[in-house]
């Protein structure tokens, strides 16, 4: 295979521009499902994107009319032939999937979902996964993992971190189709875009972002997500020491002094 | 008594239809005050439902204006006779409410309420307590205990799970009436239908349930509360171990198989 | 310095009437930034009210266009001439900024945010950790540290606490202003009045709790931030254990003996 063809082949686009790095899920003949390779590749990518000091925001967007499907059932169903029935394997992929949905929690840099199409199952997990999502007004979402007799239980563990438990029971339970405005009503997006801007408007939010002190970004989302698992005490103590460290840090040094001389601030990133 | 009046007089109505069992709170003349005779109905029907491989859903509903007025004030304040001031009467009857809350939580079957006209203090804990919630559009709802000088303290536990704090603190603090939009915007409950349909709705989410594999939805619903209480990390090992079993279990193969070959699966609830 | 003269310059007013008091940011000029001398106003205030059992509610209200702008970046860059560069004095103000807050939560009585125009930073954060929020119909708010590369880290931990974690992320991201009617939708206030009439409302609110026992309400708003720490069984036992000893109180007695008599209960506030 040669490069071209390998490229062609890779199941992730990667798209760069301005500090803003775009990820566009590009498997539309299979319903951009979460086969092992766009894992592999979307894990691939954030790690990289982790190191990359010139990325500042991250856009996960897909090709197709299917947002993402979710698991690849296909290559699950195929294990089933394997001795022990598909248990390792199962507990391979799903391991996997999972660590890939925790490394966009734990990225430095903030991931925004532009959602357009469907977003089902481990899918539509990948956008609550996301520090912020725009849907596009005819996006929809479910979780139907009932309809074929396999809960949506590692969805179920973002989803439920995002909506209000009845919220949450009830895509769980029946599996029905959400549309963008009652996602957004929810808590699972942030704003509904016309069809076919969602992109767009995620571009906008990423822009304003990458236009902030990555170092204090950084800071900021790390912080979001330790503090959010401790008590109010703990919280505190946490978020405080962040904080003075933050400012003794250059860019909020160079960042309040542009603020008292009414100027742009002129970010070193650390 | 023969065994149509004590029929007659038990608190609690039970009619199952199709995999759907609905109990109905009937002391209307009492406001369907949660009685230590209620609270044993609805403790024991849960246990025996518990162990019903028949029942798939639960449906909860009540007969007359008040779908439940919460404690029975005129059978604990009876107590206060009590040598030690119904001390011992109140933490028994409080434990035992409680528990009964609790086992709505963990009945392996979704259990949903079906609200019509007032669901006040612990009868509003009964709907928090629920997986699912349909509002008739003249239902109301409040934690009035301030009023009588009795805080909602255990049905601020349910109430607090289910709203965001500053909702939960101003039913708590205000005891005010709260109407069904406002409940379904706050997350108490997930649905508005017209006046007097609730329990229809209710019905038509139950039969979408019931038709689903009641195993994987057993195994669902047990997770989601089990997950609810880890962090990210916890709730995704635990998460990921559920999905594997859940994968090598029948109704998911055939539920699967039945999706790949387009047609009904046949679900065994195994 | 006359009396009258410190009473001029305190930052802080406190007016009473009918049992509640009514605390006003009055540092207009400064927009009533989070002063050392604000931050050490507000706890004295605290202080000496939860010691005052004449005090049932408390409101918290601000002087001037602009709520309060959170943390005075004059006070704390002047810091950054210490020979640590201000660390210690950033890690005491923020330590006396979350004690203050802190303090507001653990308060016996119940604190209301009465907003009017603009409420940023730790100034948001004075809002979100009031049990209960009203905002006039122009009020805004935003958590704008990164902006100057100050990531509002602590007033997350506030916002993090009310709002579902994509609108408290896309407030700390993106730093934009939030309208009154949007933060309604998002939890972070009960209630929108028109323009100019928070203050009416928040009142209208604190009559109503000033109306019911102290005791009761003491006991209520102290178990609900305890048991929102606690998982479902220990937060069940603890709060039948508080409402065990709030039926034994006077309060309960007399309210509900007032209830089942129809007739206005006299509280004793035990």
């Amino acid at each position: 295979m040669n490069a071209q063809a390998m490229l062609a082949s890779s199941p992730l686009r990667r798209a760069d521009r301005g500090g803003i790095a775009i990820l566009t899920l590009d498997r539309p003949q299979a319903r951009n499902a979460l086969s092992e390779g766009l894992i592999g590749a979307l894990t691939a990518e954030l790690d990289a994107i982790a190191q990359d000091r010139d990325v500042k925001v991250v856009l996960l967007a897909a090709n197709g009319p299917v947002f993402s499907a979710g698991h690849d059932l296909k290559e699950m169903t195929a294990r089933r032939a394997d001795p022990d029935r598909g248990r390792a394997y199962f507990a391979d992929i799903l391991e996997r999937c999972s660590a890939m949905m925790k490394r966009i929690v734990r990225l430095p840099q903030p991931v925004i979902a532009a959602v357009e199409g469907i977003a089902t199952a481990a899918g539509c997990q990948l956008v609550a996964s996301c520090d912020l999502a725009v849907a596009g007004a005819e996006a929809r979402f479910s979780t139907p993992g009932v309809h074929i007799g396999l809960f949506c239980s590692t969805p179920m563990v973002a989803l439920s971190r995002n909506l209000a438990p009845k919220h949450a029971m009830e895509m769980l339970l029946l599996g029905e189709m959400v549309g963008a405005e009652a996602a957004a009503r929810m808590g699972l997006v942030n704003r509904v875009a016309p069809a076919g801007a969602a992109l767009d408007e995620a571009l906008r939010m990423a822009e304003i972002i990458a236009s902030k002190s990555a170092h204090t970004v950084r800071i900021g989302k790390r912080a979001f997500y330790e503090q959010s698992e401790m008590n109010l005490d703990e919280a505190y103590a946490h978020a405080s020491h962040v904080m003075v460290e933050n400012m003794l840090a250059r860019d909020a040094e160079e960042g309040i002094g542009a603020f008292v001389e009414k100027r742009q601030p002129v970010w070193v990133g650390a």
